[in-house]
């Protein structure tokens, strides 16, 4: 085992992407572990969307910000190298928000669980983990009917291709993607398995959906908010559900449009929900189980975006934000 | 019988509040009555914020606009006086959507409903029809649990000051109310049992709702829309049901600005959705009956605000926008 711990860390909350000044990695030592703690070496690191927002500290979020000089925080997959916690072994696998660094010290808490071994270590980030999850969850509360049309946005980003594919399984007659690029779309339709994706930034949104879901949308699971949102809840059907999973249209500036389109709620007795997947972390061996006898099964893919090395933390990060990322965007240390 | 049939109809879309030429009030002869049909007389006639959107037939609305040179559509009570309708006997009372003139044409449609005898006309109008189906509909929605906290928007006006009330039957812990003015706010409390009743326009909403519900808002029965839905939105409790029923702040202009705290729903894991009365009229008897035990019980209180006069209408629905407005307004033709 190395002396040294690479660690990227914060140094100011970032405006915008992130640049330069924002983190820096520094070398510290090994953590010495205290009784009911267990070291976990980091595999891979996840990058999602919602560590920019960690790393500024949105009022009422459901999660601590990251301090100024501490690790940048993070989902994780790790291997236990040492243990004086009765919770795990070394050698145990564990999804835990280790954070971009080399080592991190675990304990028998409510971020860290143990999985079952024997799948590639990026396979827990991209279908898994948190990721997974999220998608299952969100689309429990979209609930698709036997031919219900559902759209998710960010369609081939992490959460949104799996959401897709679960939608699809559940019984939905019409999936539709809506995502940034060409490619993307592509990806989306050819091995995510949607029926048709929208490229918001071809033409109107608004005229695309109503020519890709001409029965109006019975379920969003949506990834992005902002303006994208507005037109979707332009084009619900009669009692839709519309399950607010994200809104990374606002997290570099922090500020969002409201969705004006509310009003459609109304008039078709619809219902916008939104959840936070650590609060459902009781689940997650029950959907872990699901998902991979679903994924046996080949009914489900996933594309990991892979950034190797640790100081790469910051450009995956970006990646998120400027249109470049398909599928689960992770770090190997 | 008179001989002539009072109608207000209207002559151009309304810009704003109802001004001079936008309606006239002209006279016809009284309806010949077809196989299948029945005549009303009618003896109250409701005044509802909604029927300004039905002079300007809003995109995607739940109700056909009026037409130019047709009768201004609106809730009535009335008293059948001829009737060639299997359905109708002369005597009976229905409420219906009559409209601003004297006597109506009934059939045995989906609109009209042949209600118990014995009830002051006007009650009907401000306890028994859309108005009190409207504030138990959307209550259940909310549906309050022991102890909660409920808000509820508009809250002397005629949804609204029943929709307090039913909340605190259903087992809510503390009540509060928005209002526009002390007076308002006064009979919310004294009247309509409020625990407590926001002027939002005497001081800073946030800081006043925060005040006022110091355990954050479970459910939130909104009449208003705009600013106002805003602001609750970012005192909203974990798990909170918000209630759409209406947007007045946007009917004169048709325009709202989306509520941007709606990523709160979120982070909060809150539900906002909204629901149609018109959609739920097979309720309607059975809410009926409950509306009136409760009544008889002492434990719903109204208030009536009666225009006399049909050429008064204008005025009457004018003032919903203007602040003026406290318990059901209506007019007796």
């Amino acid at each position: 085992m190395p002396d040294v711990n690479r660690q990227i860390v914060l140094r100011q909350r970032p405006v915008g992407l992130l640049s330069k000044g924002d983190t820096e990695m520094v070398e510290s030592p090994l953590p010495e572990l205290a009784e009911g703690e267990a070291l976990a070496r980091n595999l891979c690191l996840g990058v999602e969307a919602a560590m920019r927002n960690w790393l500024v500290g949105s009022e009422g979020g459901y999660m601590e910000p990251v301090g100024i000089g501490d690790v940048v925080k993070g989902s994780s997959v790790g291997e236990i190298v040492e243990s004086r916690c009765d919770a795990y072994e070394v050698g145990d696998i564990v999804t835990s928000l280790g954070g971009w660094q080399d080592y991190a010290v675990c304990r028998d808490d409510f971020f860290t669980t143990k999985v079952a071994k024997g799948v590639d270590p990026r396979r827990y980030l991209s279908l898994y983990s948190a990721t997974g999850l999220t998608a299952v969850l969100g689309m429990e509360i979209g609930a698709p009917e036997e031919g219900d049309t559902v759209v998710v946005s960010a369609a081939a980003g992490a959460t949104g291709s799996i959401a897709g594919q679960v939608a699809r399984i559940m019984g939905a007659g019409r999936v539709v993607g809506i995502a940034g690029t060409e490619e993307k779309c592509q990806v989306a339709v050819e091995e995510f398995g949607f029926d048709s994706c929208i490229n918001y930034k071809a033409g109107d949104l608004k005229a695309q959906l109503k020519e890709h879901c001409p029965r109006r949308v019975d379920v969003y699971f949506d990834n992005v908010g902002g303006e994208t949102l507005d037109v979707v809840l332009g084009g619900i059907a009669q009692g839709a559900r519309v399950v607010l999973c994200g809104a990374i249209a606002s997290y570099l500036t922090g500020k969002l449009p409201g969705p004006a389109n509310y009003t459609n709620l109304m008039s078709r007795e619809a219902t916008m929900a939104g959840f936070v997947t650590f609060n459902h972390w009781d689940r997650f061996d029950e959907v872990f189980a699901t998902l991979r006898s679903w994924a046996d099964e080949g009914r489900i893919h996933v594309r990991e975006n892979v950034f190797e090395g640790l100081e790469r933390g910051p450009d995956a990060l970006n990646a998120l934000f400027t249109g470049a990322n398909i599928g689960k965007t992770m770090i190997t240390p």
